[in-house]
């Protein structure tokens, strides 16, 4: 079995750290991939850390993933509200896929409050700053060993 | 004028047979791809048949359709509910536009319902499994001889 | 195992020819009756041609189809959008349903949107005129034989 | 040209002057046939007044007035507010078509606010009791006269 | 006075017991009818059992009670959700009307949740099984008894 | 008693017969006065003719008209959709009140299909031309009339 | 196997045959408890009747009869359109569930309209004053026969 | 400063691990009470572990928290939902607030995915099953610390 | 400062206990306007008393108020459901505003529940009569009052 | 008759002058019940004034009411727009009742726009900070003069 | 043909510079006027600038309009969207007609998001603050000119 | 300062002037091309020209334009009223944003009514035809001058 965790990263979310920090705040990418590294490694997984603007990449990436990866960390940025197209690529993918929204959508516009992605995660973190990614790795490596002993 | 017929498909549909065999059956897209050629051929057409991830490349696509294409027929997937984009294009593009779906949407989750293909659609086919293909293939057909004929 | 498929012809159908030709075309009701009598012969299978102006008559129709019948083409008409009691005599119907409409119903009123009868029919074609309902004789072939391939 | 006007009745109409008096008056079906005869007449026109709880037997009798009638008078009743079966069949009557309504259907139940006919037909009169049918047939023929000069 | 309660079952209803089992159980019309009988003589009433797939036939039954019946209890059926006509002649109807549904039908379709009976009934019975049709009749006669005490 | 009517007429109804004629044909509003002019004189009334585009003075000659008026023949024009002053007005008027639109508003924008005059006149004509000034004024006398029958 | 059904009754039932007599009539709380225990008794099955205005206790109730009783019939009043708390008790609840209404909740205000107790209920008896109550009974009794029967 | 972490659980909660494992699992609240309390003395702090079906007993809790608690993790069950009082309790609680769904809750009934809770609370989190209460823990230390911090 | 404050009446006001009394009872503007009078003296302040029909002459005396008024006491009547403009016009206007109702209009029609000024006002008073008035004066006096001590 | 009024206080108000200032200011309960006091006296009644964050103490106190009060004046806090059960309880209490909310609740969230409580008030008086307290005992004070006047 | 520009502006724009300077900045309308006039006469042509808060002067002057200009660069402000009767106005205007709004009124409320006269304006502009008029005149001039290039 | 202006276009729109010139003109991109160069050039700016139809690359050139643009002028095509990434990225740009329609898209499907653009964006201009982009750009120029005034 894979032990690689996908971590993907939606439109404008380069820009972590450098675009509206009063919402975001002050750490960038880097310090993403960086602490998912830690929260990966500690549980003896490695992680694939990927951000794109494009819809399709991100389908592409699931796709691959379906082949490489042991679960799935997302955060879809505005993709999260509009692409069926993720939804449906998600779907697709049988083990765990845990969203991740680094504010608490609920308190922003009403257009953030509906997600597809929701629908086909096994669970969502929103409001946690990027520690959230934390939880969704940890969470994956959870439910992996869990399944690992119900199987046995 | 062009006799090749363009048949398009969307976001997911490459892992066709691969993903949610319930739904969508154990067909894969080379075994569509030949159907088409089959249908196309009977009739002395030919097909250009294409799949993308991307809702840009299938735009672009239909802009080169519209140069090099006698008809269309489209299965847009995820982006038959979100792309107004696509919508556009296709508006666009004279000739006969035949969206076909696998499944029939109507039967599924709410937001598969709304179709902005079917606003500039000839027909639409679904839930026909991918005979449905070669039920679009053949009213491009009739349609082009049905104008050729009032044009003569 | 019953040969027979039954083609159902809702409201108003019995003027197909000589009501709003702009949106159905010419042919009469005869024509489409001739068309599907070819559609079914090509393939070894007879039908029973019927239309009515009342709803109770096509849910008898239907009612007498569990009895007689290997599959249905219909065509609910303005029932489409109203009927419950349409839909629910199909759901109460096991052979295949297919749901016909000449015209691209989505290009309509608003009001001819909703369909009760996609709920319960196996596929939907709309908008390819007279030729719709071969496909539905064609599309009603071709999932008897599969069954009658996946039982032996 | 034919010279008579169809006046139609929907479903609980021959109830009319026995039931919800409060709401429809105490005058009967006769009382207003008796009005439209002497309306009709009074220009040189005859009616033909018609009543049935049954959809079909009123779309039946709009076919037939394709071929009978230079205009129609219709109190559609409930079906007003559901049958798009009657719209249908009205949109294929090329004459002149009137709605009546006996009560205020403004003033009553919000499932009455709709109406499917007002859709198709030239004017529409309600909340003036039976005196509404007479309206109705005068307009139909003061719409034909204005026809028939616009022709000459 | 009379001493007959109407048992009224629209359409689809002829093929309880056939149709659709895990929703509507395994007893037939026959059934209901006898379960009635027993429930009215006990009482010393009797009913007229009667079922139509047509509006119309139900409305003319509503229509005949008005000068023969002392109750109505009715199961709509899927004309429950549609039918204004139906509401029409209730409402006309000043005896006791029980509505009853053998299913629960706030537990399935939402199309299902809306009742123009409702509005006129005076009680509503669902999910009780045929078992809703006794509770029908006997609250008809308990009604008829506490407006006959009022009365002396 | 008065046996003034007053007709009033909303906004940009001074530009009748010279504004969008397709849609409201060529008479002028001086036309509309003779009309009713004469509807008014053979049953022995007159009419006090009025047209403003301010709703204060609509309102202002609705007040009036408590004092002086026996019946409003109104066609509010664009306040019919957005004045609840209006309503308000006419609902401090206890004699008839009849409402009258030129076009069959119900077959035009969807904003043009709510009135808050139709919740407090008596009767509502509309899509009759310039005739359902005629009827309207005819309804009020005919009100007018079987109220003093009912009070002798 | 427990007999006892508990009758659970909502908030304000305390002040019944007090409070708005003309929907809810003149019995009390008592009447209904007599009728019930006789209605039980009848059967061989005992109840236990209790009323509160707090939502906590009626699922304080229900989850003390997941231990003790064979069913519940329920008439939650007020809670019945707001508690998602009440519909969560209630769905952890295996036996017979049956919600009762006094008054026909269907002729009154629109929010009382939505029942989260049906979505989880086994019928819904309402508008048949007291009596549902026994009609609740009965059909616990019933369904608990039934599957006796159908165990053994 | 209190280093006490409330951690509130809200009706039906008492009886997790008995009531639709399907959908919450086999662990008991006591089972999360020792997780609680684990993380919360891996970094220093205590927990207040409680439990009510009462609203207003939730709201009582929290009033306390407001001079004992330095944060609280909140599973409102069935009360995220429908309680604004909770909501309002909440606001004026200014330490770190993290909401807790065992399961994911966007998957679910449609009643299901408004909170009003997620309006004042810094972080939810949903679908982790019990994790989740560890993860809410986890983000109120972190929180504290990055204030203490940011205080010195 | 100005001393004056102005109270403001909208459209059909001027009927004020001479239409529809069992809504708006039987004191007329005159006893409105010796009741604020009263209420103003009674703490040193004067009134400027307003009704008017046109909703440009109330917004005319709310600029005219920004030079001269300390306080706006208005009952905007019909026009507080349907003016945008006399929003903006006491969006302008910087000292205390207060809205009255002489009816409860929550408990009226349902376009009543909406105002566009309870969105610009300080407080809002309805359904306790024309006393209502003379609470709106003495909350504007309150609040100047406070203002007049913060400032001091 | 009762010379005392019930001063009711919803879910959170014992937090007042305490929780969100800005919002509420910065007067106490104790304040509240103070200018109650006064107002009460100055016109020979007694006050019982009364909190609670329970829905169900809140009923409860309204059922005494019917027994020892002669009016309410209620702030009903946060279950203004979630109870049922409080409408429910206010219907059945005959003397006057008057709703106040210490902020305007039209310029809040759009939840707080919805009042179940309004529907069975007297009067509603927002936005006048605890000086609506006041108003609210002056008119059930005026409400009693002038039933008491009517009465003799 | 004329070479007069109408420009016209709506209820509150008298207080331009004067209110809100957040939203509406420091220029009033004399700045406006100047910078129409400017914008004009650099192309030959003329203005005529209008203000008023009554909707029904701003329809008086476009009828006028109908025989003096030769556009029409409306700011409605408020009436944008209320006033059906300004839409009708306008559509009874053949020349250019352009809306300009000087904040950005999508960022605003939402009620300021629907324009009735966006539906028979050739062109909008908003949030271009007063420059705005400057471009609506330029866009008047230039459709005036492709017209005359057009006809010669 | 940079003085490059970026003109951003959405998908379809390398097709314009070939592409539906009943709603888009004749001109092609060149031409705006052409036209935006001018507009910048006279106040001493320059462009950056651009065109696609793929989201991501539309969202790469607005990243790109945090570090060498001065202002953007975009037509967002059908982005327009799909994109939140759209939004989200343009939200991070500080400088000014103009949005350009070229064609009045109010006055077309009710899908283009609702912009996602227009929240992040300083002005909107649409119905202007290409001249609109002028305005854009001399809008931006504004702008931009009166900050570099007001910072000095």
């Amino acid at each position: 079995m894979s032990k690689t965790i996908y971590v993907l990263n939606g439109p404008n979310l380069n820009l972590l750290g450098k675009r509206e920090p009063a919402i975001y705040g002050y750490d960038t990418l880097l310090d993403v991939e960086r602490l998912c590294n830690e929260a990966a490694t500690a549980h003896g997984f490695s992680i694939r850390f990927l951000q794109s603007n494009a819809e399709y990449q991100l389908i592409d990436w699931i796709h691959e993933a379906r082949e490489t990866a042991c679960g799935i960390v997302i955060n879809p940025a505005a993709y999260t509200h509009t692409s069926v197209a993720l939804h449906d690529a998600l779907a697709s993918f049988a083990p765990p896929v845990l969203e991740v929204h680094i504010s608490n959508v609920h308190r922003r516009e009403s257009f953030r409050h509906k997600s597809y992605v929701s629908l086909v995660a096994d669970g969502v973190i929103c409001g946690c700053g990027i520690q959230g990614y934390a939880f969704g790795i940890e969470r994956v490596v959870a439910l992996l060993k869990s399944q690992h002993k119900a199987a046995n």
